[in-house]
């Protein structure tokens, strides 16, 4: 019996290691976009039942962890509070760097208030560039404001 | 006199808030992004010396300040390692929840390495919606392998 | 010269404290909850310039003290991430103990989101009791669902 | 042999995901709210024996699983001190946002001491809101005075 | 102007030092006994406006502080979350070491609750003893069941 | 083979729920006060062989275990250095909010120097009491002077 | 079957112990350093597929363990934030002591920016020294400098 | 009065800023590296008499902190356990990517023992690449093992 | 007027580095061994009067000092819970490294209990050594046994 | 398989325990001392092949322990950076409230430098006292001083 959702994300990894499957070939199968799908596999996202079949036929999971997947995760993705891996610290250390930045220009154009981290998406791509090649990411979230009340 | 880069980055908010300047009028004057400015405006980034006269002119700093523009910060914005504004935490959650997308799609487009958060630019602008406006990010950030050797 | 929106809560409660002003009555003189009126004091909101005169004049704050009461604040109320405080412990507590049950029941009723706490509102009140008062609290935060893409 | 009462917990849980089993159910069939009976179901609260026969039907627990559901938990649901699941965050963000708040209004009405979250119940319940529905949560803890002595 | 009970407790303290004051001689002053009066004083518990004009008469506290002494603080008297202090580090220890045992004990004595730190008193005396003298200590707080609903 | 002290508190208190066994019998079974002896079987002190096997026997403990209970053992009862149980807690908030008082207090009455966590008792009980039943904890320690040398 | 990349390098760490294989000898099998044969064979750099095949091959692992030393790892080989291992303490002191002293001569001679960990190399040897032989240890990074945008 | 070591550091730093003056004209002046000149300037290491006197004359110290300069100093130039400065990050990635691996082959080459962080000299240069310069740092430590007693 | 016995450390450092005392100097003044005499000038001990005045003379002190001289301070001497200074850090490292030996070996010769850290003393000493000279520091602490109740 | 050095150490303990076989012996047998010998045995040395054949013989270890035994281990013996055992605390605190003071009488006798920890010995007995025994510890490490480059 399956006991949690991390069992059934390392499943998922061990498969794709295996198997070399690529998320862009997850997320066609899917229908959705590549960033969403990898979150969801990776334990971020509860997918709906039809989803979660596609995944399970995929990945070679057992019946049980259909019902995982569909399930509402308890999300947070890293083992540590300052993450240690390279590619990941490079994001925090923008936030740490730049974040009273965003804060005073989201501010400064919107008043007070956040960009959704939930009403959000991501879209990650190669940007070609002749002195070496970019990775271009787009983070869309909706405008809220805070209220008088 | 001035004994850190601190007290000039108070300096600066202070005049910005009682003079109730934009960040982008100091970007105009610089003739740079608001992103970089407002950054190095607030002590992330070092500036040339000109630069940092026009800003010692519109901050009304004294004479000592445009040395201390000059110099390299020690950068790091925010006061604590998990941070307390919800805007800037929002974030956080994203690169705590799609963290691991995060290095698993560029992993899986470039290879082993990182997105550079030196060799890099940040853009912030307001995306019209009629279900309510959305802030749009767009993060670049030169590819760059590791290498065996 | 003010430098910063702290040394405007540090004025305001130490006023508050000499002249015995309760936070209802600054509400009222706002015309708004006591609830919104005190979290911008405390340096949690951002208020408008007509709000802002009417605290400055309440408060005897100083002509600067009326600019920084508009800008965007730095949230967070609270010197050290758990709490020392009992009274606020308690709610820490309240997250802790209770956090899995209220992620299980709005994941529930709902599906997977959030309830926003920028959306929201706060509603504090003494509930008679022969047993002994209580304090009765509403929250209510919009739902906000995680969508595909 | 059960050796803990986490143990009993994910037992639940696997079975509450295997079998699709909602959290108001299993509080009907014990006759309490859904608040009380999901947080004992998630260990942290002691039921009654004919709570944990009750319950171990439910989820099929085995034997052992009835004296541990009797025995007072160690309390705590969440693994680290700053969650990192968005929907318990927010719960955490008011907190840290609202609770100097929180503390001067009860403080303002009550005097000095606390809203106890041992006599203490919560309600979550849906608000119908065209504007997008709404999570509405009441809160009513007795308010304990500290004394003199 | 002072701005923070902190500051009304560092010049009760420097006081004290300085004249040689007695924590008995103002808890007899006051007629209350030497723990709470001792806490008071030390900015975790608010006085009657009677008891702050004793307070401030022995401590020649300034005008101002009587109305701190009157407001309730933020508690909280250590630095750390674990004590440095070799006597206040005594009681963090047992509480490490005892914790689980005071636990077992009162859950076995009382059921599921706690022991209330608010209605609580404590008292500390010495204890003759031919082998070395004592430090005797009685902790007394009201029992609160958790309770169903 | 047992591997270590934590096993057989595991082991212990699977049996102690499963058998409902009360920590006063095992206690009279010793001769020893029931603070001790809970402590001593949850892996917070060195038992004799004689009270091992005592244990051992009561526990249906394997043989094994009579050699571990009599070791001693690596102390500390809790998972976090600030608790999250909210028994627990409350005696980390007495630390915390009468830890400054209780230094006073004591260094008042004996000079420089602590009260002993070693040559220290524990006495838990129930105090009848017409508003509530009190928990009444006496804490006897030796005072130990610092010295000049 | 292989559940993560740290599983490969607990079989790799223990069969080296076990036939007392150099890592030398690993770094010439492939004809690379030994600097980056050791980083990637404890888990921190990805292997091409015919490298994967060579480590196979020389530390016995199963097929499966081909595949994940091919994928790149969550990178980050210490338990702790702070090294407990005194060798690996020293260079974190050098890190502390040293650190604003590198921050200033790598600024002085280049400007504002980084030297990149990522378009990096180590290299460790002996250092014959009649007073006692030395460890000399050469790190190579470019520079990358923060550019205006 | 200088009270601290830091008011001296604070005070190189800010002329150093205001009048421009470079590391390695202070290490010229004092006839030694720019590294260890760079780390006692900036209150890691203590001077001699005359080296003092020569930084305060370069410096415009005060009387007072030729004394304050030749004090063995409390070392440790960093403000946070893990450095938000991204230039000593990438140090910090180092100790945590290659720690195992530094570990490694140091005791695969000298046995078990460590490199000295004391016994050591640190050296920063520019390595001109037509690919892009690169900083080479140099570390020698002498090796000290650990014997049996 | 002096609001803390931080402030006497303080004066009492500035005055050692400007007019060069020696700690052993200070001892002979007191008649007390140098580890204790340094101790309590860097506020970790309380001075009876006469001592007090011995100190204050010696380091000019105001007349306030003697008064805190001799009240209990609130001990803890770093900064950091894990020291960052290379020296105190290799004692740290010896508790980290030796810790567990330590503890076997004394239970192993006592029983269970402690090395008391109050009734103790420390020595420190240079040891000539034809390889170099070694420190040696003897610490002779009571032992303090566990008992039964 | 054995998978790391902990593993091997938790069976020297399992066994000394079930066996009652104390360090002195194993000392004995290795012709060391009971310092080094039992910080070996518990995973912070390595030993050489005789050594580890000696103490697999003692405590019943499989072949495979003795590869184990001769490998570097990756250093450290406690649980957390404050130790929460009583025992190996005060050593701890004796760090804590004397670190200060044993800089200072290391740098004032030999200037500045550290002790070594590695060119280091540990010396634990029995002092006899009419008062109660005593633990007398002897720490003999080299000088070793910093150096000017």
């Amino acid at each position: 019996m399956i006991n949690s959702r991390e069992e059934v994300t390392r499943m998922i990894q061990a498969t794709r290691i295996r198997k070399d499957i690529r998320w862009s070939q997850v997320a066609a199968a899917l229908g959705l976009s590549k960033e969403w799908t990898t979150a969801a596999c990776l334990g971020q996202m509860a997918m709906s039942k039809q989803q979660a079949m596609v995944v399970a036929e995929i990945f070679d999971l057992p019946e049980d962890a259909i019902a995982w997947l569909q399930a509402v995760p308890y999300k947070g993705s890293l083992p540590t509070a300052v993450p240690t891996d390279p590619l990941i610290y490079r994001w925090y250390e923008v936030v740490n760097v730049y974040g009273s930045t965003i804060k005073e220009l989201i501010n400064e154009e919107f008043g007070d208030g956040i960009m959704s981290a939930i009403d959000f998406s991501l879209d990650i791509e190669r940007e070609a560039d002749p002195k070496g090649d970019r990775v271009r990411v787009v983070l869309s979230g909706k405008f809220l404001p805070y209220k008088e009340y």
